[in-house]
């Protein structure tokens, strides 16, 4: 395999709990507000990307998916990747060679062959471009053996996509927004690793929605543009929720960190209603949500069972700790049933919550819950429940199976 | 008919485009901003009160709309009104009695029979509370002969509904928020009479909505207590769009109207979506008018044909200029087809602007129109779209045949 180098690794899913919205540069994608968010396990979402470099390429290729992306050349975000890492490649090469090495493999003039997939269907709107992004740049930083941190890795995924700077570790991380207008301080940092609340799982409810909703990255330059409130929440807001939430985090306060989590994700709803013309990507099915978790939080003994939280999509997830999740999941397939066969593909039962005899969606209400809160709607509104939990970061798969692309360095699976 | 007094008027309806939300004294009703409404016309919209005052009568007893309310004593927001007029009434009684009139009718010590019904059906969701306490207030004044003027009723009726403050006056007005803690200078201006602008019209949309939303009442003060948005949209957004509002009516500068009015039907939204729990007025038909006015605005030559609002509900305002009306019409129907006949029931066309013979919802579409924008919705998602105008204030209908009580002092009309 002499020319040839090739590593492969996974990144994971990170969902924010206090939200970026706003870029104050969008070129190094420098945020307006710093943010937060938990890492999410690899077992139910994972981007998987295999990465060979040879002399013998003749050109730099990309396949997403199983489908080649033509202009890999004008992909602006691909080539600051791919520059800002051949660069310190370089830089490595050149300082393994004054301190007297020889045959240094210089992999940072050679192209590329790079083979991404997700194990989750792109069509479930879940963000994709921040594990995805994640994973492209760890791998290159292990395939080139770059002697740099994963806070250093994070500066350069935010130049692929914000998010997936975040998608650098796993547990609990802040990207910090940073003051310089280089960005050589808005970075990732984790606050707490995977291990620190095992307690804490996420329901991902994937809603069905008619329409395409408009991008983040065109969305939130629309809402910095027009929006008369952001600029509050930048200023006033955000910096108060990202102390609480570290504290709600540390502490593993649950009622803390769930009221934080829905209180912003409101608000970056909020300013996109704000937005104009505005922006809306919850629908009714959604709101629905929000008035159930709100409702099973106000009903038992105890407040704050749940919490959810909305990206740039209709699809919710749902934080809470591992005693509440079957309740929730009872309450979420009854009024929101699914056409498919509950126990399989609606819902993972990976925790073996279920007995295989026992039927999903049975009401055991708690104490002082309203059952007519929200109507049952037809089936099929929400198409999935995904039940996960707080994950580990990037990792290097070892064996050569794991290996996307086969001897010819081509892709294994074309679609 | 001695020891018998009794007048009949009718109120009007008014939708503002500043929006009204919380209240910084709920006791006296005074707003934490600003607002301003147009008065639409009373030949679509209007309440009717006959109020009767007799020596005879047992007790002060109302009806609304053909049902009577019980607990009448106990109605805060009814019996202020009626406080501060019988105050008002025995001022003047004892003035006159001093400048020596003699049998002047104690009217502020007689009971009273007050019967009030609207024009159009409660079910519609359009707000009643305002026409219906400036027609109680009217209607109490012309009783009893106040000399006073309709700033002053506006703050009479502005403790039975604030926005009723605004029903004192046709045209466009504005409720100054004022300063004094006793609401001496919370009160309702106009800015313009009716006739100013005759070629802005509106047209009501009626959507259906499966559950009761949030009271209004209610909901604001919600908002003031937990949004953190709130405070900047009161100090810094309303203050700088009342003078740009007021700016667009005089100059009859319809793109300016049509943005600030946009804008700020908007942002009441997202102040809503940033309470917590946060309150949702819109649901997916709601929202989809706003992206079908969106495109109709962004299409043809001219910017800005339509502007929409909505209040604590799902109903869609739609304000235009006579010229674009009915190509507005076709485009509702066309979107939001009727279960009715689309000729009659689903459409008021009082200005025959659609022959007999006509189809309303054939599209035409304006130049650049995106005609998948959204798409076509279930028939009856919008039940009924109302043609309305810019209408006048209060008026006393003088002849006996308008009351709305028999000789006996009871509804001529019970249910």
């Amino acid at each position: 395999m002499a020319n040839i180098y090739e590593k492969t690794t996974t990144a994971p899913v990170n969902i924010a709990v206090v939200k970026y919205w706003g870029k104050r540069d969008t070129s190094l994608i420098l945020p307006t507000n710093s943010s937060l968010s938990v890492t999410l396990s690899q077992d139910q979402l994972q981007s998987k990307t295999t990465i060979r470099v040879s002399k013998d390429f003749k050109a730099t290729r990309l396949w997403l998916n199983g489908i080649e992306e033509t202009n890999v050349e004008n992909n602006q975000r691909l080539q600051a990747c791919l520059r800002a890492t051949r660069l310190l490649r370089k830089e490595y090469e050149n300082s393994l060679a004054i301190s007297g090495h020889v045959n240094i493999p210089p992999l940072s003039e050679w192209n590329l062959h790079i083979c991404s997939e997700n194990n989750f269907p792109t069509a479930a709107g879940l963000a994709s471009s921040a594990s995805g992004f994640a994973c492209l740049v760890y791998t290159l930083a292990k395939l080139f053996e770059l002697p740099i941190s994963a806070t250093d890795l994070s500066r350069i995924a935010r130049q692929g996509s914000g998010s997936a700077c975040r998608s650098m570790f796993g547990g609990f991380v802040a990207w910090e927004m940073g003051d310089n207008t280089d960005g050589s301080d808005s970075q990732a940092v984790q606050i707490a690793p995977e291990t620190h609340w095992p307690e804490l799982e996420a329901l991902i409810c994937v809603v069905s929605d008619l329409k395409k909703g408009t991008s983040s990255t065109e969305g939130m330059q629309h809402t910095v543009k027009t929006s008369e409130l952001l600029q509050h929440r930048i200023s006033k807001v955000v910096p108060e929720r990202m102390r609480g939430i570290k504290e709600a985090i540390k502490t593993r306060d649950f009622k803390k960190f769930a009221e934080i989590t829905m209180r912003d994700s409101n608000q970056f709803h909020a300013v996109c209603v704000d937005t104009f013309p505005p922006i809306f990507y919850m629908n009714d099915v959604s709101r629905a949500i929000i008035r159930l978790i709100t409702e099973y939080n106000n009903s038992g003994d105890e407040t704050y069972k749940a919490a959810y939280t909305f990206d740039a999509g209709p699809n919710a997830v749902i934080y809470a700790q591992k005693e509440n999740i079957k309740e929730i999941i009872n309450l979420l397939a009854h009024y929101f049933p699914s056409t498919l066969d509950l126990n399989k593909e609606y819902f993972n039962d990976h925790a073996g919550l279920f007995s295989t005899d026992e039927k999903i969606g049975q009401l055991n209400l708690p104490r002082g819950f309203n059952s007519q809160v929200i109507p049952v709607f037809p089936a099929g509104s929400v198409k999935q429940v995904l039940h996960t939990r707080v994950g580990e970061g990037p990792k290097v798969l070892e064996s050569d199976g794991e290996s996307l692309l086969n001897s010819a360095g081509l892709p294994k699976r074309l679609i």
